[in-house]
């Protein structure tokens, strides 16, 4: 390597670190929920650093914030970036870390440009894309989806927080609803991420090169009882909303043990219950249960499964139990050439790199529906993500970093002009991989 | 009956459909949680009702709120009431009743003295407790607790609601914390409220004399796992806080099944999940179990049996799991004089009633503590409670409000002086009670 990516590195990494100071938690995480106070922080961040190089920055009118670098007036873009929003109590690194490599990257790749190293057929973009986590507002992988045109603007804007407010009344309050259209000329899409999954610790691999997603759903469960008294009330009388939210949960993990090990992930994540007092039995329980699986059928079979096991919870319980799927995702396929783009990289930087999926879903899934799209993994420490201890090394953090950057040099001077997105299946069938 | 009642029922039955218009939900209930602006809204009206009479008004530091009808300058006081605050989307009968009952018939007390009708022994004072309900601020029960003495009022002042407002923040925000200590030498109390059960419906009896109430306590639970991702983390990897919870729950309801029909009733009411974000594995769950029965034996039971399940399933989810007891009430006896006189004064209006338990707790039952006290059940049509269905007919209001001013008569020329409180159990066993 030569000194340039030190110096880079060095840049990358104290940036990196500074912004996981914003909304830090106490044990090492970050909390930045979508349009709250700390994500307008890390926007404002964002627009600083760009502005120092003279970026221009545009909002559009779901709060995506792009930053440009151009090159060539009037050509297309290569877009990259993640998103600075998080979990509650997250990870400091989950969509961090791809935000700030791909503004390091388009810095370093600004000076090469300027230098005459590289000479570049498109324009670069770095992005922060709304919402990504959908904790606060859902769906998830909110905003990336409005500007592919998978989600509806008007009716995104509408959606509410558990307090009742908007995403539009959200985004105003900090400062972030625009107007611009954000770049749609586009030629390609490259995303930096940590894996969140254990593979690539256990292979001792510094790179990983997703070539699918996995199919997911949700099913979003009302359960209606009857509010009562929890003294006063004879049991045989009680109608008890939670106790067949509690059976509904159980069962939603426990069909998993009814498939091949881990091809079957299922839990339920989200959970309001009303009126919700020590005294009371409650009489409505809302839960959201989230099911992902490589192979579609395994999904929808759980799920037919499982509608029908629901009913008879209700039977059982006197209850009326209501199930609907929501947020329906398709395995999704990224280009052959990208991956195979990203292992020459690997090759030339000398780190280890292997072919994988993603089980969780990310900005670069719906990108990948517009333009050709890369998607580029860095270990995580355990795999654990979307918590505190989330973790990954700077050695690593700095290896993905340099790929992108390699990655998208070669966007710009045209590596997947005219590929065909999104990526088809492999030939050889998928249920041998080890994802 | 005279033409005096019938004046009575009419006036008292305007002020209560008044009064359950303040905060009516629609669908008939009330949310007038405590320390709420409904709540001050009640406490405002019940003033105004006081003030009209001339009867001075006092709030305690507590909330309490006393208005003292003097009959004898220097004399002990009858108190008299029961609550304003409601459950989240609760009824408009449970304490509301008992509150405006003992306005209207102190009104017709004054009324009978300065006819020369009655010649009292004592004063009458009627009260609205704080928060009896304890929905939004545990434990319930609390401001006649405090006025007993069986909570420490600073401990109580400091308690928070899911906000983290204080009690005391809340009660100086709508204006009732105040400095006076409430009548300190009493002679009597005297409560009347909605049965919250089906007995006295389904033998057609207008009152019910209570004798004692249930053992009863709460375990307060928390569950301790990882924040995960729900789509990338394995599942053999999850710590799922909320399939712990989820385990509790059940526990709780099906361990009454394990004792003979309707003899220990068990719920978990409240649950607070954390991150409770819809792609998120829950790392904490805190959830309120609320345990009671007639005989103390068996809630402890139950209590052990539960306490050694809980560890079993934090070993089986590895989870953390720690269960607390708290407000563990004893079983509490009326004074046997204070229910003799209501089967007189049912005979001398040509009410039918019995003697029963409640297994729902009371302002009453901290009363009792202090003086002498009369606790007295109406009907409720299907005996559901603490939801907006609630209801009792006007005719059964009416009759309770008739027996409630018999009975503050009888206090108040000495009915029950030098009788032992709290009563004793029956000689007889309590097991053959139908309550």
């Amino acid at each position: 390597m030569t000194d340039q990516p030190t110096e880079l590195a060095r840049a990358f990494l104290q940036d990196f670190h500074h912004v996981a100071t914003i909304g830090a938690t106490d044990r090492g995480g970050v909390e930045r929920q979508a349009a709250t106070d700390a994500d307008r922080q890390t926007r404002d961040w964002f627009t600083a650093f760009a502005r120092a190089r003279g970026w221009p920055v545009e909002v559009d009118g779901i709060g995506n914030l792009f930053a440009t670098v151009e090159f060539v007036p009037g050509a297309a873009a290569i877009l990259t970036g993640s998103h600075l929003d998080s979990q509650p109590r997250g990870g400091r690194f989950d969509g961090a870390y791809g935000v700030l490599a791909s503004l390091h990257a388009a810095a370093e790749l600004q000076r090469r440009v300027d230098a005459g190293e590289l000479t570049p057929s498109y324009n670069l973009v770095v992005v922060d894309w709304f919402n990504e986590e959908g904790s606060r507002f859902p769906p998830s992988i909110m905003g990336s989806s409005v500007y592919a045109g998978l989600l509806d603007r008007d009716e995104t804007l509408a959606v509410r927080d558990l307090a009742g407010t908007t995403v539009r009344d959200a985004l105003e309050e900090i400062g972030y609803l625009g107007t611009s259209a954000g770049p749609r000329e586009l030629a390609g899409y490259a995303e930096v991420h940590i894996e969140q999954g254990r593979i690539l610790e256990r292979e001792q691999l510094e790179l990983g090169a997703v070539d699918s997603s996995w199919y997911t759903q949700k099913i979003e469960i009302d359960v209606i009882g009857e509010q009562s008294h929890t003294g006063a009330t004879a049991m045989a009388d009680r109608r008890d909303a939670l106790v067949g939210a509690a059976r509904v949960t159980l069962l939603v993990r426990d069909i998993c043990a009814e498939y091949p090990a881990e091809s079957l992930v299922s839990s339920v994540g989200q959970i309001t219950v009303e009126p919700n007092s020590p005294i009371v039995v409650n009489s409505h329980v809302h839960l959201v249960a989230d099911l992902r699986a490589n192979d579609p059928a395994i999904v929808q079979g759980a799920r037919d499964t499982l509608m029908a096991r629901f009913q008879q919870v209700a039977d059982e319980e006197r209850l009326e139990i209501v199930a609907r799927d929501f947020d329906i995702r398709p395995n999704r396929y990224y280009p052959q050439e990208g991956v195979a783009l990203q292992e020459r990289i690997a090759g030339r930087l000398g780190l280890g790199i292997r072919r994988m999926q993603t089980m969780a879903g990310h900005d670069s899934v719906a990108l990948n529906t517009m333009t050709p799209s890369v998607m580029m993994f860095v270990p995580s420490v355990d795999g654990v993500s979307h918590c505190e201890r989330e973790f990954t090394k700077d050695g690593d953090l700095v290896n993905g970093l340099a790929a992108l950057t390699e990655v998208l040099a070669e966007l710009l001077t045209g590596a997947l002009d005219g590929v065909a997105f999104p990526g088809c299946p492999p030939v050889e069938a998928a249920g041998d991989r080890d994802a």
